[in-house]
């Protein structure tokens, strides 16, 4: 069932595309027209896959083909083709759990490992709006309803056990994209790896500091506990702003590949991390007509208002929808209800410092780690990048040691401003 | 690979046993001489499979046969044989983990879901060896042993991440056996199920106090969420002192068939809930020879050296055997130890409170849920039984609802003191 590297598989290109494509019936139907009019264009920005751009005269799609090695890296950092069927699994109870927020899917290829889909427009990549300070009415409340939706879920408050223990396996079999983040997130920016990076000279004193950080290490190695050893939900798994298509007026969460069954506040985290980078990064953006100031107060609201949507949707589901074996109405009645509340609030408050801890993971790896963002690349003076990036640092640090003494996603935007307020060591 | 109820499956009997198992070269090498000189038995007193004891003239083993229904429950109770496999899967890792605690497995018929293995003696079931009032001196140390290696082992401290992952989908394929689980201890003692049974009519009153008691029910699903979203290690997944063959110098530990990848807690609180559950019946065991005084002593003692014994072991493996992916020799250096420690301290202790939560949900079931112990069901007297039994629950009550303020095994011992002490309600 699950495709491996294989011999049907072959790398499409810009040449090949179009000739093979026309064959498949789905994408046919969708573009329509003499397959001559047809126009394709390689848009992959990624570390991992092609991403292919067809268009006819009225009508286009994705490809997105996932290579049998990490393309940001070279052929010599194998990842399995397999990523592609579990993207596509993910994709479908997506869609089921939180309709319309996904692309849809028009076809998938096991052998060639590739999905096509919906191509979106006028969508652009929320990191991309974050960088040019631009406001998206409805990313709170879609993201936060998303999150809420596919977390509850895939968890044990709505899937039967055996349906759940079922997909666990199957997702067990996306092991290699989970050891990806275990080594790029949770263990490389922690010691000598080969491909860690920072802006130099500038940084070198802070990354010798986080070398040395016993607690700092000890703490990330308590968030990689977490994520090794709780299979509460099936996340997306890599749900930074680079995964979120958007415009003013609807959402879309893309590129589930790394889907697997962990602790809900990874994806949440992720989430907050790339927002709270953002907000660091916007003193490298100000210019002489935007200060970002308002901006910057736009994010953390945003950050407020995202867990303030996911909390509410959460309680509801809670409430209408707990059709799985936890907290059963069998043996929870009405007069039960106040105490079982205080269960899920504990619950929630475990899930919010969860993600608060892995949000400092995910920040800090884009600083010291391999793999940067935009956020702070664009930003070309290195002594002004720099400073943003120490304030990345001692964010995500205070949230890594002290996540369990914050019990609101206020909390973490009053931390927030006053490390932006202060001189970076 | 699993064997699921298939064609070649035919129960024994004491008629055919000896037929059919003369036939397999392992069990004809192991007893050896004429097979008309064999003897068979049927000794299963357990609740889901038949046990067969086949003697030669100067040997024996035991042949375990899973039913494809309930045992103690009928026909219309349907399990999955394929929990045979599922037990002899952990019999081989428990073997590979802690040498010489498991029985030796001598031979494994996938179609017949029959494990052949050493027939131990002179060892006695623990629980019988707990009723007679019998010391074994090795019981803590061996134990505590058992599920330090057994849980470390299996963990992300100790195996690889893909390693583990594939294991837990394998175990995931025990769902059947988890659900016996969370309807049998999690879910049906706290509503009018079909089989629940008590001590009636002295114990009706505290039944239907805890069918009303918010908090309580609130605890037992909170530990039910544990159990089912924790994949911390390979559990045993039924460590009641019936699982455990002892003699004063030789510690086994039998029928792992409920195993699955859980949190590390629920074993050990199996363990701890039933020498409880025989400490409270000790009270209804006393004779004129024989005041149960010292005995009930040892029984606390044994708990609490049964914890300094995994937890000592466990500290051990983590100082000398972390070959997994957490707290990695790269990122942890021998200056980061003292902090490192401290983490390793809370998860000790969050294991310690997880196993007193389970503890508590273990011994509530076994007082007012379809499966009751021999430690109290030998009371003959019901009044006595009942006044015993009203001891258990309200001290699981405490454990269930207090197992955070606890940071010792001493607390535990303390408090079941102070509840022996007083007349329950």
């Amino acid at each position: 069932m699950i495709p491996e590297n294989n011999n049907q598989y072959r790398t499409l290109s810009v040449g090949t595309g179009i000739d093979y494509l026309s064959e498949i019936e789905d994408v046919h139907t969708k573009l329509g027209g003499n397959t001559e009019t047809w126009k394709i264009s390689e848009i992959g920005d990624g570390n991992l896959n092609l991403v292919f751009h067809i268009q006819s005269e009225h009508h286009s799609v994705i490809a997105k083909q996932a290579l049998p090695y990490i393309r940001a890296r070279g052929e010599k950092w194998q990842l399995p083709l397999s990523r592609a069927y579990f993207e596509h699994e993910a994709l479908l109870r997506h869609e089921k759990r939180a309709p319309g927020m996904t692309p849809a899917v028009i076809h998938f290829d096991h052998d060639m490992a590739l999905i096509i889909m919906e191509y979106l427009e006028p969508h652009i990549v929320l990191r991309k709006g974050l960088v040019r300070g631009e406001i998206f009415s409805r990313a709170a409340d879609d993201l936060g309803h998303f999150l809420a939706n596919t977390l509850f879920k895939s968890s044990n408050f709505s899937m039967e056990a055996s349906e759940k223990r079922a997909d666990i396996a199957l997702f067990s079999g996306n092991s290699a994209l989970c050891e990806v983040t275990e080594a790029r997130v949770f263990t490389e920016p922690y010691y000598e790896a080969e491909l860690n990076r920072w802006t130099s000279p500038q940084l070198d004193h802070s990354v010798s500091l986080i070398r040395q950080d016993s607690k700092l290490k000890t703490s990330i190695n308590e968030m990689k506990t977490i994520f090794m050893n709780s299979s509460q939900a099936l996340l997306h798994g890599d749900l930074h702003s680079g995964s979120v298509m958007i415009t003013d007026t609807d959402t879309r969460i893309i590129d589930p590949e790394f889907a697997f069954y962990g602790p809900m506040g990874f994806d949440i985290g992720a989430l907050i991390g790339n927002y709270l980078l953002a907000y660091m990064a916007q003193n490298g953006h100000i210019s002489k007509e935007n200060d970002r100031a308002m901006y910057s107060e736009w994010i953390l609201a945003t950050i407020q208002s995202t867990w303030r949507a996911f909390d509410h949707r959460f309680r509801k589901l809670w409430e209408t929808e707990r059709t799985g074996g936890l907290f059963p109405e069998n043996v929870i009645h009405r007069q039960d209800q106040e105490e079982s509340i205080k269960a899920l609030n504990r619950f929630l408050e475990t899930v919010l410092q969860d993600a608060i801890g892995f949000a400092g993971a995910k920040m800090m790896r884009r600083i010291i780690g391999a793999a940067h963002v935009e956020d702070l690349e664009t930003i070309s003076d290195p002594n002004l990048r720099a400073k943003c990036e120490k304030h990345v640092i001692a964010l995500a640090r205070k949230l890594l040691l002290h996540r369990n003494d914050y019990s609101s996603m206020a909390d973490v935007v009053a931390i927030t401003q006053d490390v932006r307020k202060r001189d970076p060591e």
